[in-house]
């Protein structure tokens, strides 16, 4: 559906070339890194305030045009595709960081602020932004993912890090969910409820995340262990012993074989943990020690530590090499992605499980932990010209995720749902989701904001 | 408003002597820790099991009776009386623990458990629950206000504590909110929805609540300051640091003056902090040495530390005294307590106005603080039968709120809303309070669950 003339020329006239109905532009803004079709928006438009957010949302509301929030395009579950046309709001030039407080260690920040800008300019404060999922994502899309990563298990995810955000609502109201303090009582959690609800409830136009003093040590270690479920006790272990841990990553062995390869290297080809640790100096070689010792009782070999920077570096390579490592195994595909999270108790299992349903199938399918927090990525390699392979990649995705719920697990610990995982979504909150649907119902009436993406 | 007599009949065939009418039972159930006149139920119902509340609710719901969930009658803002009539459903029945997964380190239970009771089950598991808002209050009714206490500052509040809720909604149908996976970016977070809502959104049937490994070691340490600012930076400082502090109290002068009379103690008569660090037991030396060193840069003297347990209970034992020592400072009295939470930055100058607002009114009323937090609590002395005290008093508490707003803060960081603080709310969230309705709305469009409460 084409956009109504009025409306294209209000755009226009106000934003300028600010303003746009490219074609390339909307090629750009209707992709993202999932496997799921292009879907273009109808044009796209760069506020570069509150003030013109309200403007554009306002405009769209009369003119009855969805509106889609756009950071940089890294989402996973198709959260950001047009798939009812609209106008995607690019919030990129949106990129101002408002306010360091140090003395608090929060920050106040514009949505298109990434988490790297971020913490380059906490430079010297002590300070840093935990929350790293890979891509340098915008905040503001973070925020709206409830994205993690590989530290959530000592820091937290986006839930625990946004103290409060400005929202412009569907009708054009602005409100601010939360404030600077580190904690309230003061009525229903807003913050809350728009970290994580992917664009469908709001536009996040600013946001005040916590910082967190950079650790005076670090430490990194890396071990190998005859099968997952010896990794997985070691980390449950870990865990109950109270050992801070900042990260644990287990790779696979597919996942070891494929580093191997890719770096040359002669890692043992078995389910390898990476753990990284922060504290004091004395505290970050305890923190080793203890987690070396539960290591060697649950059969781990090769057990290798180290502090200095360019040795943990050493040790982390092979995790950093992963996801270019995995689609070398197959050159030329691409990796359907899908996460899950389970209670760690039955982490092993799952991981198990998945690994004989991707056997069954024959395709190539690495497995990667954030296994402090239940949490585990396939990447499931596909020759995107190939649809036997592309449908069967995507049976299998599902079978992972049923398996997850089977074991008391959510269908995503952190990609989200945008238009991959609805049907899921349902599967595990069943009524909850008709919930979900009333308060969506009740901010968006006519169903504006991010149409399609978790509801309906 | 009396109640239906159809609606009372079908009560008393159903539940028996579990349905009460009495006016002892009424009068307890209409009555809590805050100064607000009683307001007694029409009837309680004490349910044994989800299904049980689901046919209460249904049955008000068709009769259009209000609803107020009632745990052990703790809160602080008049959360549980029935303002407008209608049936307390007393929760404290539903008392089994369900489920613990030490594995998981979680828990499954119904809302009647009180902190004190999962403690105690939780022996010999090497876990424990660490929120501990003072009264042993009921998990249900913690997770309704949202409640904290000491040891936010390491181990968060009810708000990241609570994994998942099964609630009843206002007409009937039951939803679970959460599993027990860590984290989920599954949907709206309604579990964070349901937390802090007090009771007006539904009622929580059960609860599964995250548990932390008993710390290896425990230290103590206690120091006095010149002055409240230089005790602040202190924790600034000790924070920025990275030290994983579990809790730091804030005694105020007055505080540790009525302490000195009431526990025949000679403590420095001048601000005093209270430190407890939870770790190895190399590191929580550690942490309390680098304590020590930044307490003694900022003018700290009489600074003392312990680990073993007879010397921590003694060292903070005047912390534990506080609240019988304020109360002894001017004998028959009723403390008006009032909470509330600014930016640490903001803390001393909110600290130092309401001890000038204080001086002001003549009235008695000692300040502690969670200060790790920045959150702090004013006991306003007032002699019950005294109209012109209580009325002052209450201008006092009006007052400390309106400076915390100013300074960037919440109106409370952990006691909650209920009738006592709706004006504040709406200062604080301005529009935001119109979404909040508006969700409220959607959920329970009679207005049946804890009328009167957080909104409206």
């Amino acid at each position: 559906m084409p956009l109504p003339d009025a409306f294209s020329q209000a755009l226009a006239e106000r934003f300028g070339k600010r303003f746009s109905t490219a074609e390339a532009v909307r090629a750009h803004h209707g992709h993202d890194e999932s496997h799921f079709p292009d879907a273009l928006p109808d044009g796209v438009v760069w506020p570069h305030s509150t003030a013109e957010v309200v403007e554009v949302v306002k405009l769209c509301h009369a003119h009855r045009v969805p509106v889609i929030p756009f950071g940089v395009g890294s989402s996973l579950e198709g959260h950001i595709l047009a798939t009812n046309g609209g106008i995607s709001i690019d919030l990129s030039e949106m990129n101002q960081i408002v306010t360091i407080h140090d003395e608090d260690m929060d920050a106040v920040v514009q949505p298109g602020v990434t988490r790297k800008t971020l913490n380059a300019a906490l430079h010297g404060t002590g300070l840093f932004f935990p929350i790293d999922p890979g891509a340098d994502a915008s905040l503001g899309g973070m925020a709206s993912t409830r994205a993690s990563g590989t530290n959530a298990v000592r820091y937290g995810t986006m839930r625990e890090n946004v103290l409060g955000l400005e929202v412009v609502l569907a009708d054009g109201r602005v409100i601010r969910t939360g404030g600077r303090a580190r904690k309230s009582s003061a009525g229903y959690d807003l913050t809350r409820l728009f970290v994580g609800s992917e664009g469908t409830l709001g536009i996040i136009t600013e946001l005040t995340v916590r910082l967190h003093p950079l650790p005076e040590a670090i430490s990194s270690a890396t071990c190998s262990f005859p099968d997952v479920a010896s990794a997985v006790q070691t980390v449950i272990q870990t865990i109950q012993l109270g050992v801070p841990v900042a990260r644990i990553e287990l790779l696979d062995t597919l996942t070891v074989q494929a580093v191997n390869r890719y770096s040359k290297t002669t890692l043992r080809e078995s389910p390898m943990l990476f753990f990284e640790f922060h504290g004091s100096p004395t505290g970050v070689e305890e923190q080793a020690q203890t987690v070396q010792e539960l290591a060697r009782d649950n059969g781990g070999q090769d057990f290798e530590w180290a502090t200095r920077p360019e040795d943990r570096s050493r040790l982390w390579q092979a995790r950093h090499d992963v996801l270019f490592a995995c689609l070398n195994l197959q050159p030329g595909s691409r990796g359907i992605s899908t996460d899950v999270c389970v209670p760690i108790s039955r982490l092993a299992e799952a991981i198990a499980g998945t690994q004989e349903e991707i056997a069954a199938t024959g395709l190539i399918a690495p497995i990667v932990g954030h296994v402090g927090d239940g949490n585990f990525h396939v990447v499931i390699l596909t020759e995107p010209d190939n649809p036997d392979q592309v449908h069967a990649a995507e049976a299998l995705g599902r079978r992972i995720v049923e398996r997850a719920l089977l074991l008391d697990g959510t269908c995503t610990g952190e990609h989200g749902i945008g238009i991959g995982k609805k049907d899921f979504l349902l599967a595990e909150h069943g009524e909850g989701v008709a919930v979900m649907a009333s308060l969506k119902a009740a901010l968006d009436p006519l169903g504006l904001m991010n149409p399609g993406k978790v509801i309906g």
